[in-house]
């Protein structure tokens, strides 16, 4: 890949609000976007140089899109990997590529890549019928996590089993037979963790730093940084996250979600093969953004800084009504000192739908600084 | 105006970088932009909903692109203030206002304003024949600087007068007696100076950071801030920024041009009705950045805080090229870490054209510092 650059086009599957940021970036850089969505004028389609729409299965679309792209790349991992492979059949470079997105969807095949590698990850095992669920019991104990191996996200695909009478329901629920299943051991943390990942072609990587998230309903709803935790545990969490990376065959950026448990320990829970909610933080608070590296390492560039510039936090703003897209309360939002409030450029609002973010800064003072100017505006805002 | 945030559009005449990077901000609101420009696909249109391409003399173009607008503002205040009024008399608010653009593009009318206000200019004059030059430079000595009072920028429109014998040749080169001219005090300074401030209908302004400016052939080069001169300058500068800023009605953001003197005085130089190029640092090194408070001022919404989140600096990149644009050294550019690079998506580089610019903050460091970064980025890269 030799770019004439700025002149190059990005095309992302997907034209949400990860595709949008990730097309601020671009701009910045002077690179155009081309956006694939089914629906005209979403919120990365309004802002992009070229907007596809119509389904990913229509084989002409694609190659239109592929046509217009330089490197191809998504926001969104429930892609069909094997449009990817018709991407990459199409002499595009696509990242991730099939292969890593594949082994990624599959959160059995993820779970065992990354333990293969010597990293930690909670005891699983493929099950396809209770009695392999109460064996795994009577080596790990209740509870258990039950989850769908494919098709999960913010808790969908998820059940946890208190004893072997929950078994069946959590099998019902979870859809098998048709749907493969897997159990997990149950973490008892003291935290959840995060930190994004960026790693390029020539194997170079980009670790962010450690944030500590708090989920509400299996949704991400607020990141602070830097976690606090022993540097230890962050030095840990790091070079974790960066091997996983390197044992997936990951090119791009990468979202790592871990447990912190009560004696201290570092455990991954889930890999997200693209820019990810815990990472937004990062267009403010960090030298290089997320995003930014996102398209410098699926470009194969020298990837940015991802040093952090000051404490910071952010906060997710959900929807709370069935309605066109309207923020009330963004005047006193506005009026707090600091608050840097995104809205996502979404036609409407439904209940727990991803509307925006605010992220906050503390240059001098503290993470719970930047979470106190975060939240306030948060609360003034509704969807 | 009460809107239905953040359902509105924002009219801007003009589609250069300017346009740009108000583009980029009114997106992080979720927010939309109209773009009015000669040619389509110019820097700001490919980023923005709504492209208009054409003369702006065009009425019926005109009536369209203020039907999609909820508010109008500009990038280049060489508009002929006649358009804004036959906007603002299609119902439109404009900022800057017809009167406050057609009062600001008169150099002398502008000084005669700012002065009025009791605030610090050269001493100046209109003035139509040589002998008033003489007579201007019998009480303020040479040399002395003759201006056109309209449609001077980067230095051009200026011609400095070390003697009587210059006058003459003045005149022809400013292109007298068709063009109106004014005779200036030489400001001899010891610093250039610049800062932001943005002004909302409600009469509150965000003033921001003092900066220190560096130009190279009229053309502002390098950017850094916070000005290295003693707290009373800066608090002095601050204060006569913000009276300027009322004293013509100003509202949107302006950029205010200043000379220290030796004897630590703050001289205004000249005010600009729109984001300023020696305000782009402010997107990565102020908790909100001068285009966001462009937006918020038009639309008459409370104001971001402007405060400085780390030291830093700003270096221009400028075309040295007759050719397509073609950003040379960005691998090696991409490699310095801290360095933001910004490029502004025109098709063509010409010699002297600004191409795009860096941005480098130095958290816990100095001005130094962050200008070491910039440089060393800017100086690897060629359009």
């Amino acid at each position: 890949m030799n770019w004439n650059l700025p002149n190059v086009t990005i095309g992302i599957l997907g034209g949400g609000q990860l595709a949008r940021m990730s097309a601020y970036a671009a701009s910045r850089l002077g690179m155009r976007v081309a956006i694939l969505e089914a629906e005209e004028n979403s919120p990365a389609g309004q802002i992009s140089a070229y907007e596809f729409s119509g389904k990913w299965s229509d084989r002409e679309l694609l190659k239109r899109f592929a046509a217009a792209s330089d490197v191809i790349t998504l926001e969104n991992e429930f892609v069909d990997s094997q449009i990817l492979r018709e991407l990459e059949a199409l002499g595009k470079p696509v990242y991730p590529s099939a292969l890593t997105l594949a082994l990624v969807q599959d959160k059995a095949r993820q779970k065992q890549t990354i333990a293969s590698a010597g990293l930690p990850v909670p005891a699983f095992a493929r099950v396809q019928q209770a009695a392999e669920v109460e064996k795994f019991a009577a080596e790990y104990g209740y509870p258990l996590v039950l989850k769908a191996r494919r098709n999960g996200y913010d808790g969908r695909g998820n059940f946890t089993i208190m004893n072997a009478a929950d078994i069946e329901e959590g099998f019902i629920r979870l859809g098998a037979p048709e749907r493969s299943l897997m159990v997990e051991q149950y973490i008892s943390f003291s935290k959840e963790l995060a930190l994004m990942v960026a790693r390029n072609l020539r194997g170079e990587s980009a670790v962010y730093p450690l944030v500590e998230t708090v989920q509400k309903n299996h949704i991400c709803h607020i990141v602070t940084t830097p976690a606090a935790v022993p540097p230890s545990v962050a030095e840990k969490a790091a070079e974790i996250g960066r091997k996983a990376i390197e044992s997936i065959g990951g090119i791009g950026i990468y979202g790592i979600e871990m447990f912190l448990t009560a004696d201290n320990r570092v455990v991954i829970n889930e890999l997200a093969p693209r820019p990810h909610n815990s990472g937004h933080y990062s267009i403010e608070a960090c030298r290089t953004s997320q995003f930014e590296n996102h398209l410098r390492a699926v470009l194969n560039l020298p990837l940015g800084s991802p040093d952090l510039i000051a404490p910071a936090a952010m906060v997710n703003l959900l929807g709370t009504n069935n309605a066109p897209v309207s923020a009330k309360g963004m005047e006193k939002a506005l009026a707090v000192p600091g608050a840097n409030i995104h809205i996502y450029g979404k036609k409407d609002s439904r209940p727990g739908r991803k509307m925006g973010h605010i992220t906050a800064l503390a240059p001098g003072g503290t993470v719970a600084d930047a979470l106190k100017i975060a939240q306030e505006a948060a609360g003034y805002l509704e969807f």
